[in-house]
């Protein structure tokens, strides 16, 4: 199956960088931070991606994220990514993360970055090889068009498809079958194969190494991925960012948390930060139960509580871990690690200014 | 109402301390910790509280602690303290505190404390100044047994009824108007009076403030309550712990948490262990969602969200940030800290073993 | 507190009547149904109001309700009034119903109504005095325009606000108290409102017995009200529908379940629809736990399950019978119905048709 | 591997009958059905099977069902089968149903039936062949025992093991894969090897048609059986139940629901009952979310509600439709119908009394 590439909405090109700028919402249909993106400078046509935490379960029947995402379709220029995570569990307070790409002549932010689109998967290839190649693509795609290698890439936060009752039906009166049957379980299969095609763009893996894992075999995962999958959209939406060479007022480190406890994970980060004398902008980290039922050997009960799905239980647990140490709740900690980090596990990148006040960026209160 | 006292377990009494003993649990009908307590050296009889972190959801129709209950009956002594809270979202995991009473001739702990019960609350009583008033002397009578000045108290558990449906029917029928008659609501009810009693005791408050603390009137709170309310009893079981004026291997301290994000407030409590070069035991704390809808200026979701309890909420976030600070998820965290510390916060207390290795204490995993 | 009267979406007036169509929905955004409706002969100005089941969990965060309310805004016409009732529990099936008016000229079907909606209700007055009185005169508006007597009225649907915690917090902000600080409770007070306005305006209670009724005295209630509340309005929708009194090829009859077990009620309206060779078309009935948590002496878990909101229980249930009698899942069964039918009951109303097919009318598959 | 066969409580044997009684509960720990078991003539020690419908999710984490099973192994003797089915969604009322044997000497009842148990199930042979075979052996010798053919028999009720965490990583360790990782997801895979375990002791499956069968193949289902799984055992309890030839006071009649609509099949045996002018003793049904996501063509949501799992939604449904039409809620209705019955549907058994009045047995208020 060939899923061929539809063109995204572009990044910073050559000689501009990205500004990230974050406000709180009152409920899924707040777009009033699009005039406060216009108090500080910039204005809708400027967006190359909202990035939002919403406040719905985050699963299957999600509908705050497609609310969101309807909201902004109206403000947002065609071709903009929206990458809208639902789950607030806790403390975590819904927000949007406005990414703009920089004015021709603006002094460089010191981030640059790109976002792309794949066509629509079909849905049986959810899950499988198809979705891994065209995500590896489009990653690609974003890459070059922000003149990125490898080594400056921060985070690459990707949306995807999942199925549906309905989606499931239709593979299955067309002959073909889904990848999995349980609408819930078919997130974490279109966020794997998701990661494993960010995984495969970054060389992380290796183009051999990728059916395997994609039926649980070696572990491949990806230390930069933070994938969410919805049903608010049929194709997936890619944002890659990473520093300018050049320097600049923003910044971003990234580490991996190896368990829901790595505390010392959240603390490198945060060395950084102060050593550079930063403010903190963002922090986007992923979180997942431990697939073994265990976390540092201790027993936990994420994967048998019925009542309440374990990427829930996940979110909020790591979200309460960073947003207290970091002291901000409007954080991006997204549920379902699967091969974005290691088991039980997951990436986290933190996005900081140094210098002057970053102005209104991280008033999302 | 007269709610008299009914003798309960009884305390380390004069000359001897108190061991706390943290065991894992596979679910709530494991009793095998009772057998690890032999192999350190007690038994069964020496018991004078169990304290237990169970898997259901904390909430009203929560079995998992009744069961946990109906099995350490069977192997605890009668008057044996049960205060079985439920919900072990996110990381926390299942475990058992055993709280036994030292032997005649050991090297005093460090520890002292003591276990009481007040009567059966009659229903029309729960929420209500009966409870309040039932507590306070319960607590006064443990403080006594165990010779405890309020200086030198730093946590009073207490695990205190709820109303079922068929309560409020029990109650209406009776010709009395129970306090609410929304059943998850009624534990928050409860808890309140029972943390006003603790505070009674401490002096926390005047008597004369507790009828309008009862009705939300100006906030009076205990900072060393922690209260957890079941289907499982009638009356209300307490456990006071303080530390023995002669000092010992073990100690504790304790904060207040002034919201779900206090990072602080258990940092503060590390670097005292930290200090004192010693080694976490066991952590005991106290989460809520804010009351207000937000947590410093940030909105939150947990009480608008129909789906999960807000307990449930807030212990998942507090206990994700306890657990990986101190990097140990088998911790007390419970839910719900109305009148325990202030509004959106809770108490948290930490014991902790100097010198020489605690033995099996923390091998809850 | 004034509450002014917005100007609705009127409704037949003279000479011209109702008609009823049912479409089933893929998702919250499916608005295939206008299409369908011009199939049908009619065109999206002919709407008079769109009432559907979204598949939300129909309590505070149910965001499909608002979606779909979102999606139809730009279809419909300005004043058309949309009454999204969340939760497809157990059998139920998401659809809308499609209410339009008949073009001059047309024969009449044999229904006709009225739409009105009230201004915002200010957050304070719900649940209270303010609200009865709004809609009281919203409906008296809706009869009027459609000239509809007491004995005409079927069934009277109406959409009202409920409290978020913003809510709550900007009330006591502005020094007035809300009617309760419990989000999901408000729903239950903004439904009580709602439905005494109904019995208020149809002289099923007196003015002077409203004040008691709210805060649970005395029981008033409307045998024809159908109340839902959510978040995704500030004001009250209403909708009358009642027989015209030349006939036609449209009827409904009404009668009033007296617990959640009433198939008697069910079969008593079939029966009607038997004996006049009729085709049901749509059934609108509303559901609750008994607050007493029995149902006929057995005792109920509605009331004490602290994973599941009772209104989910009671929609499914009543939803699963009714569904199951009549042979069709893509029925309004909406939860919650305080002062809506007797406790533990509730009205339920049956549109059928006569004579000729009834076109593509409950095509709702 | 090879699973013996535990030697169960036994059945009616020769010239014995067996007697239904059915009392309400207060709570999981309400073994007081026990005394009113001596009033109506018979003892603890009669008992063959304890069959219950107990309050908690009816999923993994429904500690209810461990907690009654407890309480009644205190009271029931060794070999008497439990079978405590959790969830009572919407209307249905907590209650246990007892089977007792009759005395010697007494008039037979018309019904007969067997008890037994399987050996425990390896954990990598749950929802594997193993586990059919062991359910198949454990059905004959219950049917032989109680000297039943197939043609009388009614109603095979089963209790069954699910996978846990720990379980999963139990095999795991062992070198064993589970038949599924998914712990929900466990509970049909055991479920259906169950069914089919019955479908072969019954004929209605060939043994070379299993493996296909286990694996979603051709569908192959009993008509008769009724399948729980839970984690309060480890092994398979079975209990059968069917006609006396020589008649008498109690019968029975089964029926297939074809779907969760099936109105008619409830209909069809109500219709029976009422011919011979019987009273209805107690309903046992199973239900399911169709897997198709469609019920007779229209949409529903069960299988895409994150928020709630299908078996309490379909439970919820299908026993307010029973319950409604019977007008009992304290009936046996059970969730997950995998082999049971057509996919979405399930089999439907009545008990019921003629004649002399049942004397206190289904006196379930």
């Amino acid at each position: 199956v060939t899923v061929t590439q539809k063109r995204g909405g572009g990044g910073t090109g050559a000689g501009n960088g990205l500004r990230i700028l974050k406000f709180g919402t009152t409920d899924p249909t707040d777009v009033s931070a699009s005039a406060r993106l216009v108090a500080n400078g910039y204005n809708p046509e400027d967006l190359v991606a909202v990035v939002g935490k919403t406040e719905g379960n985050g699963c299957v029947n999600d509908f705050s994220r497609t609310l969101a995402s309807v909201a902004w379709r109206d403000i947002a220029p065609a071709g903009t990514v929206t990458i809208m995570s639902g789950g607030t569990e806790g403390v975590l307070s819904p927000h949007v993360t406005l990414v703009v790409r920089q004015r021709d002549g603006e002094e460089r932010s010191g981030l640059v970055g790109g976002a792309s689109e794949t066509a629509d998967i079909p849905k049986w290839e959810i899950g499988r090889r198809g979705q891994v190649n065209a995500v590896a693509q489009a990653v690609s795609i974003a890459m070059r068009d922000a003149d990125l290698t490898v080594a400056q890439v921060h985070l690459v936060l990707v949306k995807c498809p999942l199925l549906t009752s309905e989606d499931v039906a239709a593979c299955i009166s067309q002959g073909e079958q889904p990848v999995v049957t349980d609408t819930y379980e078919s997130m974490a299969k279109s966020r794997a194969a998701s990661a494993l095609g960010v995984a495969l763009a970054l060389g992380e893996c290796a183009s051999n190494e990728i059916d395997d894992a994609l039926i649980g075999g070696a572990p491949q995962w990806s230390s930069v991925a933070s994938i969410s999958s919805g049903a608010e959209l049929d194709n997936c939406h890619i944002l890659v960012i990473g520093a300018d060479e050049a320097g600049g007022q923003l910044r971003m480190a990234h580490a991996v948390m190896a368990d829901a406890l790595d505390y010392a994970a959240v603390r490198s980060l945060l060395d950084i930060v102060e050593k550079d004398r930063g403010e903190v902008v963002q922090v986007f980290a992923k979180a997942e139960a431990d697939p073994t039922g265990r976390v540092r050997g201790y027993r936990h009960t994420m994967l048998t509580d019925s009542d309440l799905q374990s990427t829930r239980h996940a979110r909020a647990a790591v979200a309460g871990l960073i947003a207290g140490v970091v002291g901000d709740p409007a954080i991006y900690v997204s549920g379902g690690a699967e091969n974005q980090g290691p088991a039980g596990g997951g990436p986290i990148a933190v996005v900081y200014s140094v210098g002057a006040s970053s102005g209104g960026s991280h008033a999302a209160r």
